[in-house]
Order: C-alpha cells, then structure tokens, then sequence
C-alpha cells in the first residue's frame, strides 16, 4: 500500500490529559524559520564547544548479522554455543566500524553530533532507520504517523499514563499483565481494569463487556478510554494475539473510543506451535533467507489495522539489540507525538548519543536485510529455548496433553505434570496421582505461565492460595531457584484470577545456561514434592 | 572532616508529594535475602542472554585529560586552536581504552552487564566513582547522604517537581532562572514564585521576605517549601552565589522548612573576575598542578553547609563531559533517593548502559586527579571565551565603566555600551549619547546576561518592553545572529522584572568560535543602530 492510498489520522486530541493539555506549545514556535537559517551565528543555546569532548573516536566490534543460525538444527544450540565462546576463550565472529567525532564523509554518523544537545525526538538518523523499519514491518494502515524515539518502553507507556490518562483514572490491561506498567500508573490513582485472556489472547468479546457494563459509580471514575496490551510473547503468559483477533479488539476501541497502546517488545520473538522432541523435524528450508517472506509470516502489528490513528505502538532495542542501550521508539499519529515530543523535552530530553550513534551505525554496517536476518536468528534463538526448557519439563515430569476447555487456554495444547514416582510404577507407566501445574507452550516472548494446584496441600482452603503461592515461591527460592510469582502480575491488585484454588509462576528461559534450567528444573520437582507430601 | 563527625540526617518525608508517598514500595522489598543469594538459577527475570548483545568490544581513542591548559596564556587561545585541529586535520591527542563484553580481570568496566538490564540506580562501578567525587569534591556535611544516577539534570529536576510538589503548589525561583525547570513544573499547575537577585546571586533576604510574607489566599496556594536555584554561572544571570551567601541562604530554609535543589551544571566553570584586555596578566602559577588547591578555590556546594540533609544536588557530565551522554547525579538524604529511584524505575530505569560504561572507563583511565586537571582545563577555556567575548565588546563599542547602586547589580562593576560612531567625534573621545545596553562578567557558566534600553525607541512607552524587545530579536536573527530573549527567562510569566523600561538578551558564549563572536558583535552594533535612530 502506498502511502497515498491511505487515509489521514482522525482527530483523537480530546484523548490527552489535563496535563498534557497545560504543556506548553514549543518555545522555538514561529521563531524555527529564523532559527534554522543558514549561516547564522548562534550565540542563545548554551552548548560546549565539540572540541571539548572528550571522545574523538568510537571503534566498536559488533557481531555479524548472522551469528545465529535462523532455523532449528537438531542437536544445535547455537545460543549455549555462543555462551561457550568466551568460556573456551572462543571468539565471538565481528565485524568493525568506527564513529568519528570529526567524519570524513557527510553522511556519516557523526560523534560530534551525537555528544551534542540534540531534539528530544532523537536523532535524524536513527529516526530516518526507525521510520523506514517501521513502514516495511509494521505497514501502518493511515498516512500521517510519526515517529519518536524514547529511552525503552518502560519509559515510553511512563510518558503515555500522564499524557492520556488524569488522576483516577481507569485503563484497561490484561488480567495478568507487566507489573511495571501498573507501577507507572499506580502513584496517581490510577487503576486497571481486567479484561480477560482466552486461547488466542485477549479477548475481544470481554473488552467489549467491560465498555458496555462499565458503572462509573460503582467504579468510581469514567469509562476507561486506554488499553495497555502486550500481543506478542504476552507478559506474563506467553500468549501471541493473531490478525483476525487484533481486528475484533481494534473494532471495539473504535465503538468505544479507545486508544490502544501496543507495547510490544517481543514482536520478534514469534514462535512456531511446540512440537515435543521426538516429533520434532529440522527446519524444512534451512536456507531460506527471504526476508520479506519472513516478514509476512509474522502476525501484524495492531497498526495494520489502524486506518484512525488510534494506536500508539511502543517499539525497544531492548531485546534485538539490548536492554542497556535504553531505546525504543513511539509510532503514532502526530498530534500524539507532538505531546509526548513536549513530555520528553522537560523530562529525558533526546536518548543517550553514544547509545544512538552505536545503534545507527550498528544498523547502517547490518543493512536493513542484515538486521532483520538478524531477527529471525533471535527469534529462533529463543524458539530453541522454549523447546529446551519444556523438553526438560517433560523429561522431569510425567505430562498428560490435553486440549484445554477452559476459557483461558481455550483449544490451546494444554500440560498437565505429575511427578515422577520411580521404582515399579514408573516402570509400568502408573505415576503420582497430585498434579503439579499445567502450562501451554508459550507463542512467543521469554516466558512459560505456569498453574500451580494446591488441593493436596494440608492448609489448602483454610488459607487464599496467593499465600501458599508465596510460601512455595519462598521454598523455591531456598532451594536454590529464583521464578516470579503470579500474584505480582494480576492487573487487579485484590482480586487475582483463579486466587482462590491456584498459584502461579512466571518462569523465563531467556537466559539461564541449559544445565541451570534443567538444576533448576529438578529443584522445582523436588520442593514441590516437599511442600506438597510432606516428604 | 569525617564520616564520624557529622550529624545524621533529620526525617523530612514530609516534603513528599501525595503522588510520590503513593508509590509503590520495591517489589523487592523483603525478597532481597533471596535475590541476593549466590548460585541461585534466575529463571524469574525477562533477561536476555548477554550472547546475544551485539557489542563485542568498544574501544575508543580519548582526548588526554591535560587537553586544555589551566591557565591563561596571552595569545594562546586553546579552545579556538582545538576547534582548528580538525579544520587543518591536525589530531587530538588521545589515549586508548577498550571496554569488552567478557573482560579478562574482575575490576574491568564489563560490557555485558553495561548492556544488560540495571539496578535504575545506575551501575555500581560509576556510582562510587561519582560517591567518591561528591565526598572529595563536596563534602555533605550529614553522613547518610546517597548518590543516584539520572539521565541528566532535566530529568533530575522533572522527577523532584513530581515527587516534592502537589498540582497547584507553588516552588521559589530566581527572577530569572533556566526556562525548561518552569517548562517541567508548568503543566501541573505548579507556579514559581521569584526571588530577587542581587550582586550576589540569589538574595537571602528577599527568600525571607517572600516566605514570611507569603498568603494563601492571595496567591491561591501554601507557602512554596522546594527551592530552584542555579548557584554557580546562574542561568540566565551569570552570577555565582558566595559561601556566605549560601549560609544565609540555608539558614532561611532550615527557619522556614524549604528544601533545596541546587542544579549545579556550571560548578567547574568558576570565573576569577574579569580584567580588560590591557591589564590582563598571564596566570601566576602556569604550573601549579595540586588538585586539592584548586578544589578548595572553589565555592563550596549547598552540600558543604547541609547538616540536616534538605538539599538534592543535580550534578551532571553534559557540560564536563558531553551532553550527549545524558548522565549525572542526585545527591540527597537517603529517604528521598529511595522515592527517586522508584520513580526512575517506571521511566527512565538506569541510564543508558553504553553511555555509562564509557563514561566510566573514562574516568578510571584519567584517575580522579587526571579527572580534576581536566575540569580545571575546562573552566578556564569558558573564562577564556568569556574573556574574549567581552574584549570583543570593548573593542566594537565605547564602554563606560562604574560599580553600580542598582540592587540587581548591587556593588558589581558594571558596563555601559554606547555606539561608536566614527569620524572626528570618535578621535577626540566623544561619542553617542544613547546607552545601549549594560552588563557585568558573569563569574561563572556559559552566558552574559544583557540589559538593553529603548527608551531613545520611537515607540517607547507605547507598547511594553517586551514587545520591543522581541521584534529586536526578530531583527537580530534576520541580521543573522541568534540571542536568547530575555521574557524567556522571566521566573513570573506575567511580570517580566523590570519589562516596562527594558529588554534582556542571554549571549551565550561557549560554542561560536572567535571570527563568529566578532561577526555577531557586529551585526548587533549595526542592528541595535538601525532599531533606534532608524538609521
């Protein structure tokens, strides 16, 4: 689609804080065309001179595009084996580049720039690398999008709580959601409120129950007009929203007038259905390297589907370049972006200049191919993990499949684990009777969700199961095992989902070695077996 | 003075906004014991695996700290001379230093954890660098004083807005002060009630005046207890407050229970007074390298006279090191650090880990004495560029000299700038009658602050000084030399000090090289002419 055949945003300014309203216009509005006449002597802003700068030159070996291999090889794990390289003193295969604060040629990065005071939308060209990333990728469904860079999208969803939302408030988020995005909120009243999660995500049927019944006495604040959403590798319950589900939700937020915030940092981090190990076949094109195909295979962003503007999608370096870079960007319609443009100028101003100049010149040395060839090994990376990890669960456990009934799994392979009895009726295949948890196999992201059952536990009933969750998260950690507990993530800080009967864990098989996830598994059997028997 | 010897901080939690006493605790709060727990397997975080970090290894040539000479040197002028290195192609004389992703010894500054998710409180390796600072440098007269990293003096200062003023209230000012701390305050109804300044810098009288006098009614909210104020290099003013002054000052604070902020970017840029070009000697002592000596010639930080822990001191490494990093620090009492961090923990988190190792490394590579010599290096090219602006200005209009009586100036040596009009009354010493403007050396930062008078306008009188003063402006830019306007900087929006009679400009002189000074001097010479004789 070409952008001319796209609509124009709609106006949604009625959607901004009182706050965000009482921000001042641009100091520099009316006087830009004086101030960016050539030639003219600047003698207002009080910038150091860049000979001042202490860095002259920036020389950085940076990983090829392809250090992981973007398919399954059988009995490959390419990220265990990149772990090893620096324990066997193995060297990680780079290429060089170099920032100069002085550069050669004009369209270099320059460092001198980049160690600069600079706008607080970043700089020109890592917003020029975003916006042409974001075109081919996410394909935005209207014309008049804008770009913003941020330092992450923890502090991008900061930025939007003030300017969308007034003290009191009510937004809307997953049942179980990340915590911190309800700690953004939480210091000024305000609230979530659940919608739920079916097999395929959130569920768009429930949202539209929650907007139709919303009681403004009963809850004591307005029908909330801001959906927070994680869609891919959802956090904390691994669950991907398809194309056909991002329309059914995208319809109710234009029949009830809300805005969504897309945060989606796992975006790259889409998965195949889990296949168990022996089922298992190595990648049917291992030598595939069709980056648009790849690209069409992922699900589409909700801005896709956003022909009004009313997206406001959160995009971070975090996990395809690195979290310590503090980086991400905004796409959405400009009125948006010029509010949360006046927010950042009086709060982070512009991310950090080394952390843009490495990342933009990383890009530009990648090549736009480069760095999604890139993608689709980390992704792969991570799909290797998932499989090892739930590999290990089945070799630890005895699992039963089910196709899950209940609305939250809703037609999703479902897991069931029972211990391991040993001796003679492991031998003729009988086992524990006490299911531990079940778990469906995340669709993308780092994380398995996983349901701890407690009936079998001696104070089951006579204490609320967040309890017992927190005195098992304890016994795990004792033991030498670190998970996150479920009740951290309920977007409703009283009433946890299925609190009454069953804990909740959030493991992550982002970054534990393969022989810690498989100690760490035996740990989770062994004081499970403990906390529940006695024994 | 240690340790041992000072008081502990008094409790002042009570300064704490509504919205910050609201936030939430660490959700770590009483789990650290397990957390911290050696060989316990992480699978709780969503952590990715450091092999998958681009960044192998960085490598950067850096300017040696002796880079810039701490002394004047007549004809010497280093910062033009640095500025032609790279016209001519000469090079920067540097030192190289590497930071790797799997460093060979424990104590390297390590990659790996610089691009990986931090503690919000910065990294360990550059907080104790910049503990260790603030002690030698600053010297807390309390003992429980905290160091927290921030991504720079504006989100320094955007963070204490929310966490130490309710919407509505009000916080003190200088008259003139830095217009993007109002911008910060601005949008939640947060109104800065201005402090008079005098020859000294921000007038302890007038603070008590303002507070002993305050009404609520009347100014429709409490008595202000957040003070803003930028003591050395004052932005716009170019004063720098005495030790005395700052006794006073904190005195008045302890009596009416005010904390304050002291935004400090300009401590290294002290100025000795200025002397006309004639006069001018070279430096004593050109080789007088004793760090301690010159720490001690500088006037001491709030910090030094802050035995109850009332004060947040913003430092930051934009004007030291480079603004582009977006690094710096608070330092305050223990209680307000704890609500900062968990405010920077849902926006910012830590600052960008590249930024942070760089600038780290830096730092170790130059040892703290090579850090010191460079900061001294630093200041005295800002005298230097300010000495050479105002050569300049004695040099394009007839100055006459007197120490003036005028409160704001009070007991300063003042200059009026008369035109030079040429021909016979040039040679025999007389000239233009029409004042132009007044100013004095600033004794510190990036700026002079200028008085303009249009009362020889045609249309003085007729319409406010502001108004003349902006399409002064107008016809400066279209001249082709851009000054900063002085409503700008006016602490009241309403009324702009002394705006009947008066126009303000802030002339930066940190970043334009010589041959532009000059240009720009020239340009407003003849525009200043046209604008009031029409000719």
């Amino acid at each position: 689609m070409s952008a001319g055949d796209r609509p124009k945003s709609i106006d949604l300014s009625h959607h901004l804080s009182d706050v965000s309203k009482a921000r001042l216009p641009s100091p520099l509005k009316g006087l830009a065309k004086y101030i960016s006449t050539p030639g003219l002597i600047p003698l207002a802003g009080g910038l150091p001179h860049p000979s001042y700068f202490p860095f002259s030159a920036i020389h950085v070996d940076a990983l090829v595009p392809n250090s992981f291999a973007p398919i399954t090889l059988e009995e490959h794990q390419p990220s265990t084996f990149s772990w090893l390289w620096n324990m066997f003193g193995l060297k990680e295969k780079t290429i060089p580049f170099t920032v100069k604060k002085y550069p050669e040629h004009p369209g270099d990065i320059n460092l001198a720039a980049a160690l600069q005071y600079d706008s607080a939308q970043g700089s020109i060209q890592l917003r020029e690398i975003t916006k042409a990333f974001t075109e081919r990728v996410y394909q935005p469904a209207y014309e008049d999008w804008e770009i913003l860079l941020h330092t992450g999208n923890t502090d991008g969803w900061s930025r939007i709580v003030t300017t969308f939302a007034n003290p009191g408030d009510w937004i809307l988020a997953e049942e179980w959601t990340y915590p911190s995005a309800l700690a953004s909120a939480h210091p000024w009243g305000i609230k979530a409120a659940p919608v739920a999660i079916d097999g395929e995500g959130l569920c768009a049927v429930d949202l539209r129950r929650v907007l139709s019944e919303w009681n403004e006495v009963e809850r004591g604040g307005k029908r909330p007009h801001v959906l927070y959403t994680i869609p891919v590798g959802q956090n904390p319950t691994g669950g991907t929203v398809s194309a056909q589900r991002k329309r059914e939700v995208y319809e109710v937020c234009v029949e009830f007038d809300v805005i969504i915030v897309e945060d989606d940092p796992y975006y790259f981090i889409q998965m195949p259905q889990y296949v168990p190990k022996e089922a298992r076949k190595i990648h049917a094109s291992p030598f595939d390297t069709d980056a648009e195909k790849y690209l069409r295979s992922l699900v589409p962003s909700y801005l896709r589907f956003d022909w009004q503007g009313r997206v406001i999608r959160l995009d971070t370096f975090s996990k395809t370049v690195a979290p310590g870079v503090r980086l991400g960007w905004f796409t959405c319609n400009t009125i948006f972006a010029e509010r949360l443009l006046r927010q950042g100028e009086t709060s982070t101003q512009a991310p950090c200049g080394l952390g843009q100049a490495l990342v933009a010149q990383l890009l530009i040395t990648w090549k736009p191919d480069g760095y999604i060839r890139r993608l689709r090994g980390l992704g792969q990376q991570y799909t290797d993990r998932r499989d090892h990890f739930i590999d290990l669960l089945h070799a630890k456990f005895h699992i039963r499949t089910s196709v899950s009934e209940h609305d939250f799994w809703k037609g999703r392979t479902v897991y069931d684990a029972y211990p391991k009895t040993g001796g003679l009726g492991e031998k003729y295949g009988t086992f524990g009777q006490t299911k531990y948890f079940s778990f469906v196999a995340p669709s993308g992201g780092m994380f398995i969700w996983l349901k701890f059952y407690f009936n079998s536990h001696p104070e089951f009933g006579k204490k609320p199961a967040e309890t017992l969750e927190m005195q098992l998260w304890e016994e795990f950690a004792k033991g030498g095992v670190l998970l996150a507990p479920g009740w951290y993530f309920s977007a409703d800080e009283e009433n946890i989902p299925d609190g009454k009967y069953e804990g909740h864990y959030r493991i992550s098989f982002s970054m534990a070695t393969y022989p810690d996830m498989e100690r760490g598994i035996d740990i989770i059997a062994r004081v499970m077996k403990l906390f529940l028997d006695g024994q």
